[in-house]
């Protein structure tokens, strides 16, 4: 490890075995040294979660390459933890998470573990980019945005970077030559009109399972939805204090 | 189901078969319909996991007499979701979630099984409260605060709730009689200084327990780690557009 290069933690929630976290650690190492901690099995939608009443597991993994890398049975959340404590035994100068499978766009961002392991990285005091792409094929190729990927990252290092702060970075579904470019969004409020589709097993027992539509309320032309549907990749900055200010007066009249 | 009552949904993070849950039906019964649907497993921690990959199972259990309750083997965020659109079949007047066994004041509002399931209300459009008791003392005496529980849930039914917002409420560790009050505070800065416990299982091979340090950074006199320590009960409007709009113009000025 030389010592003048940037140490860069990659993590991401689809695990070590994902295509999107391969493309991601290829491109960060050409931008300083990186250091592999994510999960050993998929782990989408588990949100903040962190491992509290089981033991974790982290073991070394090979296939990186050269790249120093661990899968571990935690969560995200817990991967970043590990990575900080256990692996560098230090802090790192950038956390990046990804390239998910699917849009983390909007309230997305809530369910993410991709996005939560790059709040995580914020919670700790380090730059964090939490990086998705909106689709599920695994027959995406996403090292064609490999340009736009290593801007964001140079900038990230070369910038003064907003404190507690993490980046939600969304590449639409397009060709990279396609894209328009980049644009700082404000999160949309969307959310999941949720269904469930109701089945039966083979026991003649019903069980449940997750679906639904995603619809935009209240749709501003600010919004990381309506750049990614507009073509180009959005940048939300997300933070991780949840304070409505804007209503702590109105609770007050309430004389509780 | 008189239809003049309003409709209360109660769930948890700590399942149907923990003591807090079972002290927030028997408060909440007093003014409103109560229906249950929470985990029947112990959920701490799950932040605001949902179930994408496998089914979710939803059993009518009995342990809460003659109020109608399901527990399921989702996460808490499922079991709002599967409330609404399975069980209910409409949206309730409230969601109340908890009472936790530990405290989800500050930050750890994101790793908060509880809490995410009431910022999934807030995200459904719905009035919704978690509440927490500082402690994770199965001794504890849920029922010692019913006056102070009842107070914030009448005052959410009659005043005007805020929109996409719910309210985070922290009960201190003390005797009921010994608390000073409600505040209505902010989301403390703080963060756990984690550490791991390395351990080796009965083979030799490493694993690894989380555990950590609470710290409060930057301490504020309006934070909710504050007025819990001076003896009063937080309340912290919580909200889901992560979005640091201090920054947007900051980052505008990398020129991505």
């Amino acid at each position: 490890m030389e010592t003048n290069q940037k140490l860069i933690l990659v993590t991401n929630d689809d695990s070590v075995n994902a295509k999107g976290i391969q493309s991601l650690v290829k491109i960060a190492s050409t931008l300083g040294t990186v250091v592999v901690v994510a999960p050993n099995k998929p782990q989408s939608g588990m949100g903040h979660a962190i491992t509290l009443n089981d033991p974790i597991r982290l073991n070394r993994v090979a296939m990186f390459g050269e790249v120093e890398a661990y899968a571990s049975s935690g969560t995200p959340v817990d991967c970043v933890k590990l990575a900080i404590y256990e692996v560098l035994h230090r802090k790192p100068d950038l956390v990046l998470s990804g390239i998910n499978h699917g849009e983390n766009s909007s309230t997305n961002v809530l369910y993410s573990g991709t996005m939560s392991a790059a709040i995580e990285g914020a919670m700790e005091g380090l730059p964090s980019i939490g990086f998705s792409l909106s689709t599920y094929s695994d027959e995406a190729d996403f090292m064609q945005y490999e340009e736009f990927i290593s801007k964001l990252i140079s900038s990230a290092l070369e910038n003064e970077f907003p404190a507690y702060t993490c980046l939600n970075v969304n590449i639409p579904n397009l060709p990279a030559k396609e894209i328009k470019g980049i644009q700082i969004c404000t999160q949309a409020h969307a959310f999941w009109a949720d269904r469930f589709d109701k089945r039966e097993d083979q026991f003649g027992r019903t069980y449940y399972w997750l679906t639904g539509e995603f619809g935009e309320v209240n749709p501003r032309e600010d919004s990381d939805l309506h750049a990614l549907n507009e073509g180009y990749i959005s940048v939300v900055p997300t933070q991780f204090d949840l304070t409505n200010y804007r209503v702590l007066d109105h609770l007050k009249s309430w004389n509780l």
